[in-house]
């Protein structure tokens, strides 16, 4: 969800099409693939039922499309998976869908890049041993883009959208007017097994993969221009027309040219050089692939920080996950979401279909709980017609159930117990998270009236080095501050070259400030240990009530200046916020140097 | 430098010579060779030259070894170049001695590891493509070990330099003895140019680099046992002549065998093949050669640090580098050190002989002006006999002069330039840094006694969240420290989320804290700008002379329940420092959680 600014800035259909659906649209790169290469297990016979499988899952994201256009009208604040379960199926349930979306996530990216990596060595066969540091190229890239805050906006999406799309139904088209492919794809090998009902189910189980991302829009209906809703459902149906469409059209296309996976080069690809050749027009869809699924990556990272500044607001994630406005913030979200993908992309040697498995997992566990929640919600609200859209959704609950229950089946030993675990341990920390926050806040005592303040006598501490301007200011700020005031100094008497005590204290009386000085003799070369000992010393001799820390330090103007700052203030500030409690004030004394 | 603890932690003899001499003794492993490579470029007659050069190098040990033998009783306090440059040469030519003992420490580190590793892979050849990952690797434990305050003892050493010393002569001896190689060495290849002056004198260039670190004990004199100066010049003594047998030795077996340059295995491995076989002993002394490389790699981590200090204390570096109590600002020593010797490792792709060449003229840059200042240091001194002493140190002045003009002609273009351009951008780095710390003493009137401080009206300025226990703490604290107290709260009119203005107001007045509320609304989603932008209006309505803002923090226990704070703390430290002259207050509130 991108940034809400006004309503020029809000998302029309086209725009949101571009902006929420791309990933969507870019899985037709990897979902027929998956199909592929489960089938091929079957020789020829095998990939005759590519079509079937395809039409299996067209009909499933059918009954997606039409109860996402639901969930737009009932939740048009954004209606996630993990809102509608929090509003009609308990926090438990809530919190393993957030923890399935966010498995989602990073498999998106880890996907995404690997796919779009995979169609550019498609191009370039010699890159594909590099593929893997290709990937985490990549990766660092799309990271890099969006810790330094690059907004893509929803205008710049279209044309990438748009040429891919048009791509896509042009290598149909060309492909299937076509008698004979221009370069002949690579046949399909001998046959290891009979096509069985198994099969079948792997291959419809793989392959809605390519149903990743259709619940982006149903997500974000704040974005869209007004009338929201129907703008949002509208994009939702294109949406579904275009990417069934693309699905069939490429079975078609598959079953046309008798085409069989090849480790290093997509089935998209193939299908491109056998309608086009081996010309521009193949580089062209290839780059436009690449392109988008590098875009494709890029939606997990503008999604992920809106779902974990939701569970952060419910204190499930930490804090730091809602502070969404200082844009260094934004990198805990961006950080764990890339962290997670490149461990994925490199245990699984950038190879996209080793991911592909077990990304539906995650999205269909999200898929049924939100359908599951939308006939709760129905039943509540009983409103006309409220039994026609309760059907509708559990319609589309039972078959995406149905969906989860064959993709566990089909692959709970390809990786799937990984996602199952990963909910778990996800779901374990979003609970121990929100307990510790629930014990933060008794020991606040939120929700109480807390007694009147009071008002206490202090003392102001001030290590000091040298007698000079700075410690002039740092002293007449602890008198301005304190009810008492005492200078601190340490010295090292086995330090031939530092100053003496005597010397110190010289200088200290020459300048008679009316402050006391103490000095701290060490001969440990630490300098914050004797002023943390010293401190703890006068805390628990008790005769003040607040201990304060005055650190004065100098302030250069240009930041290669700051290099010749020491660092004496961040090591005492670490030091005695660590060791004691006292309150620890920084005082800066701005210089300015020519140049 | 290690640090100087009491007199039965100081340095005997045999320990000042594993502790300070082992990269001179180290360098036997790459010296030799690195005469031999020049050398057979004239064919089996280049070879001829090996003992003859290698002679005029140990007289120019000889030299060195004399020498620094007179500095050691001159500057008992640790007489390195930079020194007695800055007592007797002036502050311009100490700056170019410090840099190039800094260059120095680098390549010390970036040649021992690559000829550490070379000695490796001259036992498991398999591993000679993957060198350069090694080197770093080695490169990394060493820095490692640098950063968490591995402190190796001079006991601990003692052995490997003992084991390492004895395996050299023994290869000679046993080499020597036999009539014939037991493995026949890589023979020479036919001549490529004639023998000439230049190539001698390459050779001989070349070959100095195994005098680098003779000048280690002459610096460290205040770490041995007393009589100090006694025990260090035999220690300076006993490394010159172990050093030049060593040396002589080594050619000696070279001529014996007809040894040839191999890229991959090194000659020290070549000479102990052909005088064991390839057996035990020949592993024996290969793991040696890596340790005592890794071990001498490791010296410039504990000589560096030493340096950049005392370039601190006169300004010429920032003065972290001063800092040498607290273990984490080492780091910056280690890292710049670590750092620069990594680039090299990876410029030279892992090759050691190819910043041998390099290596000499930094150090002897550092030889010549070291003995020049001791010329006139005998000169001012005029004791009895200086005449002869101010001879002995002219003589190996000239010398070192003479050797460092060979090298400069025989190696400018190899790299040799580059070493005169880092010394003079050091050069420059380091009157930058002073000038400005002149200014910065300018600007605090060091030397001049301060007016008296001052105290001041203050108002003490707290942001707050939520009415709570910690807001309460704050308040009282504020109320503790300043002569008015306010309250500021930023809300989000767009946020529909969070808290409302009214009702941020009503909790307030129901808390009635006797102090002031100022909601600030915003429509930035920024938490910090709007309580800049409010401090910046109360700083120029001038109505107090001293701004205070106190942030309030909660502090839980394990560092894992940290992750749990937001960072609004550190976020509003950070922009209330930057943009404004506030001093800033931390108050720690201590939360206990179970577990």
């Amino acid at each position: 969800m991108r940034a809400v600014g006004t309503e020029r800035d809000r998302l029309t259909v086209p725009q949101g099409l571009a902006a929420l659906s791309l990933d969507a649209l870019a899985s037709v790169a990897y979902g027929p693939e998956a199909i592929v290469l489960v089938l091929a297990a079957a020789g020829a016979r095998g990939l005759d039922f590519t079509l079937p499988v395809t039409l299996a899952i067209v009909v499933l994201l059918a009954a997606l499309t039409f109860s996402y256009r639901q969930v737009i009208a009932a939740f048009p604040n954004g209606g996630g998976a993990y809102a509608v379960a929090k509003a009609h199926l308990g926090r438990r349930v809530s919190l393993i869908a957030a923890a399935s979306l966010i498995i989602d996530y990073v498999l998106n990216v880890a996907v995404s890049v690997s796919a779009g990596v995979a169609a550019l060595t498609s191009a370039f066969p010699s890159l594909y041993g590099d593929r893997v540091v290709i990937c985490v190229a990549v990766l660092a890239l799309i990271t890099g883009a969006n810790l330094y805050g690059v907004a893509e906006s929803a205008k710049v999406l279209i044309l990438p959208t748009v040429v891919f799309v048009v791509a896509v139904f042009t290598v149909i088209v060309v492909g299937l007017l076509r008698s004979h492919p221009v370069t002949a794809p690579t046949p399909v090998g001998p046959a290891t097994e009979t096509v069985s009902l198994l099969l079948l189910l792997k291959a419809f189980a793989s392959g809605c993969a390519a149903l990743t991302g259709v619940e982006a829009i149903a997500n974000a209906v704040p974005t869209f221009r007004k009338p929201r809703v129907v703008r949002a459902q509208h994009t939702e149906l294109a949406l579904g027309g275009l990417l069934g469409s693309m699905l069939i059209g490429l079975a078609l296309l598959i079953g046309h040219f008798h085409v069989g996976p090849n480790s290093t080069k997509t089935v998209l690809a193939q299908l491109t050089e056998a309608a086009f050749g081996d010309n521009a027009a193949f580089y062209v869809v290839q780059f436009t692939t690449v392109a988008l699924l590098a875009l494709a990556a890029n939606t997990s990272f503008g999604g992920m920080p809106v779902l974990t500044s939701l569970l952060a607001r419910d204190h499930h994630v930490p804090h730091v996950f809602a502070l969404r406005a200082d844009r260094q913030v934004y990198r805990h979200g961006v950080l764990v979401l890339s962290g997670a993908a490149l461990v994925l992309l490199i245990g699984a040697q950038g190879d996209t279909q080793a991911l592909v498995p077990v990304f539906a997992i995650g999205v269909f566990i999200g898929f049924t709980i939100s359908q599951v929640g939308m006939v709760r919600h129905w039943r509540q609200q009983r409103g006309p017609g409220w039994r026609g859209r309760a059907l509708l959704n559990g319609i589309g609950a039972v078959l995406t159930a149905a969906a989860t229950v064959v993709e566990l089946i089909a692959k709970f030993g390809k990786g799937g117990w990984l996602v199952f675990l990963a909910v778990a341990v996800l779901v374990l920390l979003f609970e121990a998270v929100h307990r510790s926050y629930a014990g933060i806040g008794r020991a606040l005592r939120v929700g109480e009236v807390p007694g009147p303040p009071v008002q206490e006598r202090s003392l102001v501490v001030v290590p000091v080095g040298a007698v000079n301007r700075l410690t002039q200011e740092a002293i007449g700020t602890a008198l301005s501050l304190g009810d008492e005031v005492r200078a601190v100094t340490v010295v090292h008497p086995d330090d031939d070259e530092g100053p003496s005590e005597s010397h110190v204290r010289q200088a200290w009386d020459a300048w008679h400030p009316q402050v006391p000085l103490t000095v701290l003799s060490s001969r440990s070369r630490s300098l914050t240990r004797p002023v943390v000992d010293h401190l703890r010393e006068l805390a628990a001799a008790g005769e003040h009530e607040r201990l304060v820390v005055l650190i004065p330090e100098m302030h250069l103007p240009h930041p290669w200046q700051r290099l010749l700052q020491n660092q004496r203030g961040v090591l005492l500030d670490r030091a005695v916020r660590r060791h004691t409690d006292a309150v620890v004030c920084r005082l800066r004394f701005r210089i300015e140097l020519p140049r």
